[in-house]
């Protein structure tokens, strides 16, 4: 048991006061870890879109003053009552979204989409009661997807931590907490590609670029980049993208241009973007008889999904996913197990990296487009 | 040999010379197979939509005289040129749509789309020299689907003929040759719902009907029938529906009665009406997390499929399939064995039966929506 079990602890947070604002170090109290909580001591984290679209909180209820962050990797200091999963000392990825364990989804082989800690971003408190374990003199500061790893020491829900594998570098795989996961799950668990097949992926971000990995792990010999940005060709090459479709080269839809590359289609495609046209395009890109196409990006609230029904009816395939269909506590290990293996590769996504004092760049790095993933040091 | 073999044959047919108006009888000439074609001696057909729809001809450009009829049973008659699978005596169903096993999608696993021999409602010729096998005093006189089974003999494509087991009675496997495989196949080969499972049908007519049998079978626990008419609900329950749903009892979106119905939403839902609505509830009427929709039924020309993209991202699966995704030739005669071991029942789908010279009535029974199938015996 460590020194600080059943104790408030204080420690760095970067807290963001306000929409937009750059996140401003403080000194906050994380509380001990109430019944099927863990406390977990984060040693690095990354920066993902889904924060900074948070943090830009434009169109949504803000919600502040908040602790953001959830691709981190760290280990725990204390558990709960009731935790029997998780002991301190054990090196684990918390997840934005959970496994209970109990629900019908966590029973079911096909779904991951657990109905007690599925993703919730407008929830800033605790399940268990409510309130937030991050205090700053007596003010509560809200949690961010049940991880708010942008902070030195922070409290989550046993279902939404995956312990693994301690001789794993943390300062790599903390990068499969999110969006790498979601990308190369959504070719390798959804899609499927056979050996030898056809991929296309639209959005060379990081997250298509996983997906890309996903199908280069599968052995996929032709893996179609599409991007509006033709500045992202060359890096892509890295994660086994051999061909690349700039939509905006083209006076027809990008559908006709890759059905016209690959007579008549490809087997498989992963969406990456959240736009509603990527994702018709996504879809009708593939091939009839055996075509499928993945949904990964969010698409905004308004949007309406269109195609000519005879497109399903020619025996086409549209799935969409969440997390790659992983389920974090049960699937997470032997992702990271891949990673070991070098089946995976994690180090090209890591583009940057900084010490916590400055993770304000971390955020310049994003919006300006520059790189994929930013590591930010705990200790530094 | 048969002593017709190389011989033109003259026999009775149905031939339709107008849009519409009532077949007449006629004596025709039935030209003998060339290379990869059979002449089959027909002994029982039956009546499908489809038939009815291209006769009717509404908004098409008409091909008429023709001689109509896909769904059948008959033996070989004699052979052509290259034909080695199959020889005169052998027990076979016609079928609409071919494999001719050197195509792509005969090739894959997951296609029965045949490139060569894939459904063409708008030829009316053989593929082998662009020209009818019938004629009268010299007309030619249009082919169907390549089947045109209203007819004592017809002529069909190698690859459009299923060798079946010759104990299996034609008057009942005929059915097999479209609708009822159709339907059951969206089921077993494409929705593939689990035992104890919950399954939408939309429509219950005989493809819908043969849906819900694919469910029976399969062991779903709930079979919810969808129609526009409550007086199809008592004759479904024999095809293992337990509950109906007709939308114009209720004052709200059908798909949000079934999720109240079910805890969320059916496991698996097929959709056999044709109707855009029908389609979009058919999906959006399927459980997050592991839903799948399959739909069957034809749509309209300018239909569009429309729905919140977010609806696939919660792990919703949406397919096509085109003839119950079964490649005719491979297997079909697996489907007559489900018959045979008494698992299949087809006897609850011929409800009608009829004399070649009354086929006319068929036509009324169908256009009066009276019954599931009606079979024409051809030598009465």
């Amino acid at each position: 048991m460590s020194s600080t079990a059943g104790q408030v602890i204080r420690c760095k947070a970067a807290v963001a006061w306000e929409a937009g604002k750059p996140l401003v170090m403080e000194e906050v109290e994380v509380a001990p870890p109430q019944a099927m909580e863990v406390r977990l001591k984060i040693l690095f984290t990354s920066l993902c879109h889904t924060d900074v679209y948070f943090w830009e909180a434009k169109g949504q209820t803000p919600l502040f003053p908040r602790i953001f962050g959830h691709e981190a990797g760290g280990i725990v200091e204390s558990v709960g009552e009731g935790v029997t999963d998780l002991k301190p000392g054990d090196h684990v990825l918390p997840v934005f979204t959970g496994e209970c364990k109990e629900c019908r989804h966590c029973k079911s082989e096909e779904s991951n989409m657990c109905d007690l800690l599925r993703i919730n971003t407008d929830r800033g408190v605790m399940l268990n009661d409510g309130k937030s374990r991050f205090s700053i003199r007596g003010q509560p500061i809200y949690h961010f997807v049940g991880t708010s790893t942008f902070s030195e020491y922070t409290v989550v829900h046993v279902g939404c931590v995956a312990k693994i594998n301690p001789a794993a570098p943390l300062d790599k795989v903390c990068v499969l907490s999110c969006g790498i996961s979601t990308g190369l799950g959504a070719t390798l668990n959804v899609a499927k590609p056979n050996k030898g097949s056809s991929v296309a992926i639209f959005g060379l971000g990081a997250v298509g670029l996983a997906a890309a990995e996903g199908a280069r792990i599968a052995g996929a010999s032709r893996i179609i980049g599409v991007d509006l940005n033709s500045n992202r060709f060359d890096e892509a090459k890295k994660f086994g993208v051999t061909e690349f479709v700039n939509p905006k080269d083209h006076n027809k839809p990008v559908q006709e241009v890759i059905a016209e590359m690959t007579n008549g289609g490809v087997d498989r495609s992963v969406e990456c973007t959240g736009s509603i046209n990527a994702m018709i395009s996504a879809f009708e890109c593939v091939h009839d008889g055996w075509g499928v196409a993945v949904l990964v990006g969010v698409p905004n609230k308004d949007d309406s999904f269109k195609t000519h029904p005879m497109n399903f009816l020619n025996e086409r395939t549209l799935k969409g996913t969440f997390f790659g269909n992983y389920k974090p506590r049960s699937d997470l290990p032997s992702v990271v197990e891949k990673y070991m293996n070098k089946e995976l590769e994690l180090e090209k996504f890591i583009t940057h990296e900084v010490p916590f004092s400055e993770i304000n760049k971390a955020f310049e790095y994003m919006l300006s487009g520059a790189g994929l993933r930013c590591i930010i040091r705990m200790d530094a």
